[in-house]
């Protein structure tokens, strides 16, 4: 078949609107119809050319809703509404069985070279093949993807809106549930107070967390914050030592903190904010390449743990779906995130709109 | 009254023996006889002038055990078997009702200062204070400790065994047991195979681990490790790189690392070498000052957490008595780890033969 999508042909150029021959699914493989997908900063650090693992030409996109038109496992039928995910659940590798973790390694080696896992793509133009990208690729109007990567979802929920759980809401929403298990009347605080960060404080205050302190240098963050259920704003420009600033307003420390914006120095500060004896810092933001971070071992002998949260520490099958619930339950909040919706023509506007620091988050509806 | 006590004058000087005036203990004071102390590599750490708290003249030690002369406290009494304890438990402080750590904070800032709570000194000579030393000062005869500070254990015990309990058992045993909580199958690898790496590899042994590696330069350790539990040896000089060899080894890397040294190097492999996932690392060994560890963030994103422990995360007065059971049970081997024992004149040599590499422990009986 052939289907619409925004091809990213070059590191750095304007994606541009391809009609892709599309091969059906193979065993263990379903189509997707695409029907929303958000743009996100992952998909901007490989296009930028940032990312060391980037290939191109490519489809990218990970962050989508769709239905189910042709599968090829048992476990999903035509009509069914899912999640594409980035991180499958296969439920048989022993990362899903350890219990430990939620990065399913089954698809891992070919997923990495955008290809689906017999090692060939599923998309071609005039011939010549056109990777996938993160084995989901929601930048087209139709996908194939492998049956561990679709979370299955209610049909009553809004496309243009649950599509932001394929990524955002559950990579910050999920470090808080999953990840870190925060526990009520904990004091959290949020390194970054774009879309992951406003999705941690959400989570914070769905379990209860005592005290929400939310860090950024721009002002113009606080008041959505605020709404989403952040206490207390430290703008770092306004005081003599953030680290300081924030053990003292807490008496010691934050029992958590969750770095959400990338940068290797808020994630020493995220970690030294946090309280002697049980602190937990979870860095969330992916760092340039090559970046490091360092500390005094004193801060982890004395009780402190430096931790990393991928995609909220979430299950895709098994957790997706509760968020997605949640959503509907109205305990967690996307419409407001959604700041900007596009059509697929218009999806070079919505990265600029994502440079600029305009959107929280753009959704392209097919 | 009068107490014999080894003083530490001066940075870098040999200890002389000195017969002290002590004072009695106030109120929470407590009196103890000490019977026999171990020389650990802390003490030669602040001896030598390397610590940057280090105070002087001090009465060194804290790795002791004794009974109780005279008490201020109403759970302890004369004739009571006791380790003091250089981690109190008050079980009354923010940090003992945590439930999440260890580091009793009730006296630690006059500690820090060599003083009793009251902020003086319990020693002098000639009407001159002579400093306490992290609480216990177990290099003297005599001493007076808070009563939060000493652990009541089994009247049958003896002295110069579980005196090491005091410090090295509980740190490498208790790092197990108590801060990383080990299950049965796991792999461990323990960087380090001194006085605390060989405890580490019997609190691992102890609770099933099925593959305990073992990591140091030195071939001559290989020998007693293998005889506490050790089952692999990785020598670094033999291999081109100590973490992809255990990463390899291991089929993606352990479940559990613990550095046992206190250098920064090491502490990063000990990091990488854990499992993608769920490996955790934690920091035993103390780093000199100002030093710092460093890694790419995505080794944490990827899911190892790297985390410390203090004194094993033992709780003194809850854990240090049944680690003193677990040694009369024959489930934890200290005799073969004290090599040697000395009279208080000897003090120095004892000092020497750490120095020298020579002992694992020696122990001074008064």
């Amino acid at each position: 078949m052939q289907t619409r999508a925004a091809v990213a042909w070059k590191a750095g150029a304007p994606l541009t609107i391809e009609t892709l021959d599309l091969e059906g699914p193979r065993d263990g493989e379903v189509l997707v119809e695409v029907k929303a997908t958000g743009i996100c900063h992952t998909d901007e650090y490989t296009l930028s050319g940032a990312d060391p693992e980037g290939l191109f030409p490519a489809v990218l996109g990970h962050e989508g809703a769709g239905v189910v038109l042709e599968s090829k496992v048992p476990w999903l039928k035509p009509g069914d509404h899912v999640i594409p995910l980035y991180t499958p659940e296969c439920r048989e590798c022993k990362f899903c069985l350890s219990r430990k973790t939620n990065l399913c390694q089954a698809i891992r080696a070919t997923q990495g070279k955008g290809l689906m896992p017999n090692g060939t793509s599923r998309f071609s133009l005039n011939g010549e093949p056109v990777f996938h990208y993160m084995g989901t690729s929601t930048f087209s109007n139709h996908i194939v993807v492998p049956g561990i990567a679709l979370a299955k979802i209610r049909p009553d929920a809004p496309f243009d809106k649950v599509c932001y759980i394929g990524c955002g809401v559950t990579t910050g929403v999920g470090a808080v549930l999953f990840t870190a298990k925060v526990e009520a009347g904990a004091t959290v605080v949020v390194f970054g107070l774009g879309g992951i960060g406003l999705n941690v404080i959400q989570g914070a205050k769905m379990v209860g967390a005592g005290r929400i302190i939310g860090v950024d240098i721009n002002p113009g963050r606080e008041a959505m914050a605020r709404r989403f259920g952040m206490t207390d704003f430290v703008n770092p420009k306004d005081v003599a030592n953030v680290v300081d600033h924030i053990i003292q307003m807490t008496d010691g420390g934050a029992d958590y903190s969750f770095e959400c914006v990338g940068n290797v120095q808020l994630m020493r500060q995220a970690l030294e904010c946090t309280h002697k004896g049980w602190g937990r810092s979870i860095i969330i933001g992916v760092a340039p390449a090559g970046a490091e971070i360092s500390t005094r071992p004193f801060q982890l002998v004395t009780g402190r743990k430096w931790e990393g949260s991928a995609f909220g520490g979430a299950r895709g099958r098994t957790d997706v779906p509760k968020i997605v619930d949640w959503y509907m339950e109205g305990k967690v909040n996307i419409d407001e995130l959604i700041t900007h919706k596009l059509k697929l023509e218009q999806i070079n506007e919505g990265f600029e709109l994502m440079r600029r620091g305009e959107s929280i988050r753009a959704v392209v509806e097919f």
